[in-house]
């Protein structure tokens, strides 16, 4: 029975397009009118045509919580640098097209510069497209990936960092978005969560569960692994968000298995331990 | 060419038996005489007969910087947990017949607890064994694991919370361990390891190549990944840790071709690299 507490809840529950990554857009956005998810996070490799994918997403009912990505803005050198910056300026207006969801910054990895130098090169990128942001009323959320991914993905690793970038950069377009997979580990979580009030601009969500399945691939349903969903939920609501929340789980098993069952499946597990 | 400066790093070099798994004690204390390396870190489930591992060690010449492992404190049970109170015991008494080393504390995960009980029945478990190691002259050497074993090996993730608890636990017997591999994406490292100043219990090194082979056994020879060895050496001697550097690396292909040329090449990794 769905009481309605349960319906609130899943009111914010948005579909993150790479949980199923064999559907096209199309098969997405059906999945969810049909099983009433309010939401989608789609990613930019999968856009087509971005009015196409925004008429889409508008005359099924949906909004866009969140485009997935921008960032990489550690470069090697000052013209591939250059190219990123445009890259973001892309992505920005494709987001205003999208009906302004929170462009989600992936920041890279240090490509042969130092930590120190490779974190500076990333706050003067998001700096750099900080008026665009603005102008576009878009929100950039500075997104702290797990350390496992510190070398490939993200040398911006921990909630704190974000934070602090985000207080750095002084605008109202510059957040920080909380997946708990990247930051349930962290002693310093709940302090980071309480420090983020006002500028949270998104919380995703799915397990880890032991063994982790794999580094990339790593994440598992909520509720099949170990992380404290709903402390991470009351804490994130605690700091004043109340906005979507994403369901965002790469996963082979999950991937090869993508049917109609599966998005009832997220909204149980959702109601279940999110 | 060994220079002088050459010579006094390679007299802080230890080699971590768990480096060269298929060795016997016996095969890595014999590599370890012939290429005079003058320290060694042996692991307790290797050790058959302490006082002749001890014996062993000491009649080719060499010292141990440190026995591995204690720890794992967070089990489930009271009953559990007084097994692995007795089995801390155990390995104090094993560290001190080994010459009293560092006792390396790997400290488990969370066993279905939260992570918050978790970390306190750590410090529980510590403090209960603390007397003793005072006692036995023998460290603690609490060691933070990356936050990717948080799930199944170690609640304690950064170097900041084991200086807190060693710093709770207000006994020259607690230290820390800084292990470069786990501590390396970590903001906060450099500030850590100065507030470790004084209760640094060790120091290891290995490296995280990209892609990264596994998540147990991903560590590759030093200047074969991203991490700033020599940074971080720097920044541990400056903060007054001048005591054995440890050579740890768990990676199926060194253990594989594990021969003669094993610590030839690791003494020229780490004069290269840290």
């Amino acid at each position: 029975m769905i009481t309605s507490t349960d319906s609130a809840l899943l009111a914010r529950l948005s579909f993150n397009q790479m949980t199923a990554d064999p559907w096209s857009l199309e098969e997405a956005v059906r999945q969810c009118e049909k099983n009433h998810v309010p939401w989608i996070a789609p990613w930019r490799h999968k856009l087509d045509d971005v009015h196409k994918a925004a008429a889409l997403i508008r005359n099924a009912g949906l909004q866009v919580s969140s485009l997935c990505r921008g960032g990489w803005f550690s470069a090697p050198t000052p013209e591939e640098r250059r190219q990123r910056i445009a890259d973001n300026r892309v992505a920005i207006e494709q987001a205003a097209i999208l009906g302004r969801p929170v462009l989600v910054l992936v920041n890279g990895p240090a490509h042969g510069q130092t930590l120190d130098d490779a974190r500076a090169t990333v706050l003067d990128g998001i700096a750099e497209v900080i008026p665009d942001a603005e102008k576009a009323g878009v929100t950039l959320g500075i997104e702290p990936l797990h350390p496992m991914y510190a070398a490939d993905r993200s040398v911006v690793v921990t909630l704190k960092q974000a934070n602090d970038m985000a207080k750095q950069l002084e605008s109202s377009a510059a957040g920080v978005v909380i997946d708990a997979f990247h930051v349930w580990w962290d002693p310093e979580v709940y302090t980071e969560i309480e420090r983020a009030r006002g500028h949270i601009a998104g919380f995703h969500v799915s397990d880890w569960s032991v063994p982790l399945p794999g580094i990339l691939m790593g994440r598992s349903m909520m509720g099949d692994g170990v992380i404290e969903l709903r402390r991470l939920r009351t804490a994130v609501e605690a700091a004043g968000y109340t906005g979507p929340i994403e369901v965002e789980i790469f996963n082979d098993e999950i991937w090869a298995a993508a049917d109609d069952t599966l998005i009832p499946r997220i909204q149980q597990a959702f109601l279940d331990h999110v």
